[in-house]
């Protein structure tokens, strides 16, 4: 790793901490280096806040002039709530700017690095690119098709299995894993489950990082309006609810949930709750990324739509067996293996005695 | 790592690659060292042949004055169709033994190390055991309990399915997984099927790594003997067959399979083929370690009666989906979670697209 591979990696890690904290806006982090010295540090702490770039600027001060500015994204070069940052940069006197990725909005990418090349800075780019753009997965993907980017989170046992052939299925996983979990919840702009998660299980959806965590918006793909009033999502205001239903619900019934403040009910114009429906609505309402936690059927449903993102998979050190046992994936499935989904494995990782695997759609 | 455990790391990469020759002895290497110089090397080639000790002491010759001998394994102290190698190493004049685990027969253990002491030379034991016991798990277990060593070794896509809802099941992991597979036959005794499997792929359960490598026993679990006269563990004399089949089959139909010069059919005295007496019988014919294939209710016999010590976990980075797919285990399972078994992970590794992981029963 060189020079400034080493910064872009540290303004990585900064970003890193952030994901979840920005949305709609992508985590970035910026440094600024002067002989050597690190002057100043940044990272975008919330949308409507100021830009990384500003804040490492402003604790450079006068040592930014002459200096290096390591940033994760391209610089924007467009007026909004602020000036562009590429202007800031130009105006505070960085003679070189070394850049990891590029805006992903075509509109604007190499907009910045232009501004920047023709007020005479050196520019460099693809520092660590692909890194970087992990990073902002789930923001490339909504700014680039308007739809959330969409986590699929499994916990199964090294046979496959969710539960046992009796319905039994607490703890699979250890407390490591439950944890990590949770991380997801609060990294994210929503959580959906499918109707029978919620019959069976009542889950609030919350994010219990040792007590602490934003909560994501609670969806729930629930055709017929079945979530009882007295359910967690509907009785604990912790975080918004929203409820997919098809046409063929009686309006009357929709209007006593949406008298609830934090319910909205969404009744689609199909008998059925599509999931490609579901994502376009979400999209619209600024929604850049969604866990799906199951079950197996809802799980099976976005991954035959073509619709997960990415996966994560928890799978704890026991064999269960049963023909009859559920598995993290159910429904109809696919009928030829040639129509599997595809991943590639991008990490596996021990968590106390489970392994986690993490897997992206193979081409993005 | 200090100097002893180089060496004897050595010596362990050496007997790993002699697993699965030696049977039914274990893999054992040794390395003479003399003024930091290696001036004999030896591994137990095949079982009948001499020991690892007495390979690595005739190249030495004289050079093993004053010099030091690492070995895998405890040298032996019993008198057999050689001297011992306890003797072996003491005449040759070796000041020192570093030994990496005890001789697992407890009726020996120590006894090596006894011997070497009394003549006055200096010993260490215990150097990589943990290392040195896995090379010999098999061996360890069989020398213990009298029956095989278990591998279950299972393929299936990142949400447990081995096939389609369909039942297409070719090709779910890559080439380098299969090839991997292969090292199992190749290092087993013997190879174990259930009927299921030999009816609907007709497999001839041989080793093929690009060509080469021993072929294990193949045994089937046959309880009414429907293994066809014209399938090709039957025509195919690559290797031995065993037919495990119930006290209800007619003796006639037996004759005819016994006719068959590598083809043995073991009738048990009870209706079904029960898995504790499979592996009993297996013992008693020096079978050392057993891999289990399939299908998946022979998978979930073997995990039920507690009879599998290691895993061998392919998952290919596919989602399959459906309620109706296969798993890895079938049959009825474990009803309650807590008495799923429970394993250790050993490892996780990438081969290809495909990850393998492996683990152990817990507790040994």
């Amino acid at each position: 790793m060189n020079r400034d591979e080493n910064y872009m990696q540290l303004a990585i890690d900064m970003a890193e901490r952030t994901i979840g904290q920005t949305s709609p806006n992508p985590a970035v982090a910026a440094i600024v280096v002067n002989n050597l010295q690190v002057v100043g540090v940044g990272v975008h702490v919330k949308a409507g806040e100021p830009h990384a770039e500003v804040h490492a600027l402003r604790m450079a001060g006068d040592k930014a002039k002459g200096a290096t500015i390591y940033v994760t994204l391209e610089p924007c070069s467009h007026y909004g709530r602020t000036p562009p940052c590429s202007k800031a940069v130009i105006d505070a006197g960085i003679e070189r700017v070394v850049i990891a990725t590029q805006d992903p909005n075509p509109k604007v990418a190499g907009k910045g690095v232009e501004m920047l090349r023709e007020a005479g800075l050196e520019v460099e780019t693809g520092i660590l690119k692909e890194k970087s753009d992990r990073l902002n997965d789930a923001f490339f993907h909504y700014i680039q098709s308007g739809e959330p980017y969409v986590y699929l989170k499994t916990a199964m046992s090294l046979d496959g299995k969710i539960a046992t052939s009796t319905g039994e299925s607490q703890w699979i996983t250890g407390e490591e894993a439950r944890q990590d979990g949770h991380t997801y919840r609060h990294r994210s702009d929503a959580i959906l489950v499918g109707i029978g998660t919620v019959l069976a299980d009542d889950p609030s959806l919350t994010t219990r990082l040792d007590g602490e965590g934003a909560n994501p918006v609670r969806v729930i793909m629930d055709t017929n309006l079945k979530t009882p009033l007295q359910s967690k999502v509907c009785k604990d205001d912790a975080a918004p609810t929203i409820l997919f239903t098809g046409n063929e619900v009686d309006p009357d019934r929709v209007e006593k949930y949406n008298e609830i403040p934090h319910v909205e009910v969404i009744q689609l114009s199909t008998p059925t709750v599509e999931v490609s429906e579901v994502l376009k609505q979400l999209g619209q309402k600024r929604i850049t990324s969604l866990l799906v936690e199951g079950g197996g059927t809802v799980a099976d449903a976005f991954v035959r739509a073509g619709k997960v993102n990415q996966l994560i998979s928890y799978i704890a050190p026991k064999l269960i067996g049963g023909k009859e046992a559920l598995t993290p994936l159910e429904g109809t499935g696919f009928q030829r293996l040639q129509d599997a989904m595809n991943l590639k494995v991008i990490s596996t990782e021990m968590l106390g005695e489970d392994i986690k695997i993490i897997a992206i759609r193979k081409g993005g």
